[in-house]
């Protein structure tokens, strides 16, 4: 018999594999076969239709197939469910499973379809995934701890009222790490996600869990959350799209968190991720529609703005002659050859598709990226021994910014309201010093504006290997766009390809964990892996940045297309 | 000779009277004389032409007048510096006066209007008086420490820069309390300031000069800030309008503060103070015109919102049936008799005019306004203390509100980051609930609408006489809806009318407090002061409730007129 936390763990566990039907395993492949992309085509689970639906990346036409009728929210339910439970049993991407469920209410919308003759809402039929810390009625939201295991949820989530609402079938929901604040996935509770496209890197994290199900083509739409770079980091480290919001933008409210509960200098935002724009786009459009400020109190009330979509303040010209700034590295790390590459061919097919490219002027990030790290530990880390002490289930030892794992693991003191608030001013002068330098630099477009949107890594690297996340989430390449509230959509570009990215000459490092970095590229160990960037602009512009990253996604095809031509 | 801040608060009095010219002194009136508003009228300084400016209270038919030619900007200028003075000389409003830079101003605007035939801006010469934390570049900004004489602003706060290009006349900045936080208007630097209808009780606070000011008809149109009621409760008290915009509607950025520097959970807002509607529309027209987010990096991108105007989310008739809830009084202090006939009154003018009228059920705003005093006080007072010591300055004993008062002026200790993080949660329950039970009434309307707005108390009675502000303010009818982040306007309704509100019997008391206050009520030493209420919208609903305040506006000058003709 072991220890309580031991028992709670095998309890779950057996109730977790208990809800995967025994006629969906798969014979497991070798523990070699690292990229694990394919097993769903191979494996013979899927029927051909079953495969048809799963391979279609785009949601607008996923959304027709099943408002037409072509495809029945039955048919679509079964067929990502079947290839959900085979990520999962490749990747270990799933906390709860509620195919029950989700197939009963396919059903009842395939009914309404039928009977009444139109779609029940604009997401009608569609299968959604949830990271685990967004509640649903009736199911458990562990957050990965064995303590919180039999912790029932009361009530959905708001954002869970308005997909259903919408037509939408949730049926997962995704792993994440012990404390949230860890940009790889991997719990005592449920145990480690891998990257479906090399099982030896991390998934990312901390909405791991959705970053390898929708990679492995498990689900058509996610949703997960964001405090540093959690829907973009896992987005970027297995090649999907994903969009960080401003503050409250999407309502959180019914969302469960552990690090930063009360935490309202930086507040976690929800964010869809996606195989596709358009499941980007559908989702956002759906939240806004369905007025969350009279649901969430602090839902910012600001309607989906078609002219702001139409780019009415870069141009007017619906994405015509628009001005990017580059970022090449943030001054802090150097980002690896296939980033590097990654921003040289987003410029070459912006510049192709007419737009200009200018650089980005270096700014003093690692102030920002500090700053949100103190306001981060402001708490002390009390709270999170008091929920591991319930069980007493240890504390993990490798968890990059986690507050636990930097200066070992142990108890941290917080800080002082009083000393809370010197950062925050301090942060709000950096702000406000941000502000200028973006706007200083309409002297150089031409344009009479700012630059549109700023062009930047995800990270400096692809996805690393486990338990090494530290580096790159330390780099603040996304975290201090959250500090900074500014809209950050995450798109693939390339992946790692040994003859093209080899590796450079040591340049002249900026610091320790620049050296370090630079001595982690191995382009054999990353070879095939997936690089995103992001698409970055100013608060509160979900629209133009959706709008903006579709013409940076389609320059991008545009130009591969041309180059693979000659 | 005196101490370090006894000499800093000559040499800044000094300079304060010098700066008013010499010829428009008048001959004080005795200190029996409590209503000095119609001095202006007979002290002979300002001429017909001078006071027939001065006595329009319409901001939009003087901005006509100007943009016409009809009145120069010079003139207007001129008949509100001549006025301000007189104001000044009366109640103490002022703080930094300069009218010569305003004079020098109005005369390029009035030189560009014959130049070029167009107005300069929306605001064209239209002269603005501003709270003074709020930064003029090259004046001070002393907020009333003695310790901040001489400390001059590098800058203009972001709001003053909106409203140069808007065409406006900055002229003079406008008295505070010592730490800002308090309902009363008294400093050791400038004194205090009384209200002009009658000088034993206090103009409200903390945009007390504001108010005064305003109610002098010394200025057209004031900004003030808000982080509790701080212009909702001088513009109560004075009988004038105001707003309490939402969180960085409009943009905070260059405006001073001390007791709430880096206090993110509930930031001040800057607000307008105007006689009429019109001037709280236009003010808040020009701000979001002005695209303040490309300045200040808090202000919400949301631009004027013409269909919310037209209450497109209320009915979409353009304010035809519309539901109100009355809350008749907060559980906490039952209102004063007049407060209690200004709800009746305008129930009745709102039912004549067309519209429903239900009681707003009660909620337990205790807990609320309980939870937005520890979140002000959570960084304790040693900064004050820090402040004051720099001249010596002592700390003033009657505070109301203040910190330094609760318990005494002694240093108050702080509670940790964590605490706080944990006063931010029940908040954020609280906000929660009470979202929940506005949305309840959409049982009770008929229209299928929850409740389309709040009328309630401003204070449970008229200003009260000088450093006796505590009850009032303590009552949380203006604080506890800063907390819930809703905007409220403050309309004047009636003045206290001895024959009308008599005391009445000792209702069951709430609390000794409600006690206190009950006893507090004496018709005598309260007629003829002015009665608000306030009328509450949600969250980022700033046109919405300013169209549905020039409704009941309307409907209680019609309700008026139709009553006197009986």
């Amino acid at each position: 018999m072991g220890s309580k936390w031991e028992t709670l763990v095998a309890d779950k566990r057996k109730r977790q594999t208990d809800s995967i039907p025994k006629e969906w395993l798969i014979s497991l492949p070798s523990e070699d076969c690292l990229d694990v992309t394919n097993v769903p085509n191979e494996c013979g689970i899927l029927t051909a239709k079953e495969l048809e639906i799963t391979e279609l990346d785009d949601v607008d036409a996923l959304l027709l197939n099943l408002a037409s009728g072509k495809w029945s929210s039955v048919e679509v339910t079964t067929a990502y469910c079947k290839r959900a439970f085979i990520a999962q049993q490749l990747t270990n991407c799933l906390t709860e499973i509620f195919v029950e469920r989700a197939l009963k209410r396919a059903k009842e919308l395939d009914e309404h379809l039928r009977k009444i003759g139109k779609v029940a809402g604009p997401l009608h039929g569609l299968p959604v995934s949830l990271k685990d810390q967004i509640q649903v009625k009736g199911l458990e939201a562990t957050l990965g701890y064995a303590s919180w295991v039999g912790k029932y949820s009361d009530r959905d989530a708001v954002i869970v009222q308005i997909l259903l609402e919408a037509g939408a079938v949730p049926f997962v929901k995704t792993n994440v790490p012990q404390t949230m604040i860890w940009a790889e996935t991997n719990n005592l509770l449920f145990g480690r996600t891998v990257n479906p496209h090399n099982r030896k890197l991390t998934a990312g994290g901390s909405s791991g869990g959705e970053g390898a199900l929708l990679a492995m083509k498990g689900s058509p739409l996610g949703v997960g959350t964001d405090v540093g770079g959690s829907v973009r980091i896992p987005a970027g480290f297995v090649g999907i799209y994903s969009l960080r919001p401003s503050y409250n933008r999407v309502p959180y409210a019914g969302a469960v968190t552990t690090t930063t509960e009360g935490e309202e200098s930086n507040p976690t935002v929800l964010g869809p991720m996606s195989r596709s724009l358009s499941g980007i786009k559908a989702f956002m459009k759906v939240v806004t529609a369905a007025k969350p400020w009279d649901r969430d109190p602090l839902a910012i009330k600001k309607e989906w703005d078609s002219d702001a979509y139409a780019l009415a303040d870069h141009g007017g010209e619906g994405g015509k002659n628009l001005v990017f700034a580059v970022m090449w590295d943030n001054g802090q790390i150097v980002p690896h050859p296939p980033v590097r590459r990654a921003l040289e061919e987003t410029k070459a097919a912006l510049i192709a598709a007419g737009h200009k490219v200018i650089d980005w002027a270096p700014f003093p990030y690692e102030r920002l990226g500090k700053n949100l790290e103190r306001i981060w530990l402001a708490a002390g880390t009390k709270f999170i021994h008091d929920i591991v002490a319930e069980s007493g289930e240890p504390i993990l030892p490798t968890m990059g910014l986690n507050p636990l794992a930097n200066g070992g693991r142990e108890f941290q003191e917080g800080i002082s309201a009083y000393e809370l608030r010197q950062l925050h001013q301090e942060k709000q002068a950096l702000k406000e010093a941000h502000l200028v330098h973006w706007q200083e630099t309409a002297q150089l477009t031409g344009t009479g504006r700012a630059v549109d949107a700023i062009i930047c890594p995800m990270a400096p690297g692809a996805a690393p290997l486990h338990g090494t996340n530290d580096e790159a989430y330390k780099s603040f390449y996304t975290s201090v766009l959250s500090c900074l509230n500014y809209v950050a959509a995450v798109f693939p570009v390339t992946t790692v390809d040994p003859k093209l990215d080899v590796r450079n000459a040591p340049h002249q490092f900026y610091n320790k964990k620049d050296q370090a970095m630079f001595q982690a590229y191995d382009p054999e160990i990353f070879k095939g892996a997936p690089i995103a960037l992001q698409l970055v602009g100013r608060t509160l512009e979900e629209e133009a940045v959706i709008a903006m990253t579709e013409v940076v996604d389609k320059a991008l095809k545009e130009y591969k297309e041309s180059k693979s031509k000659l």
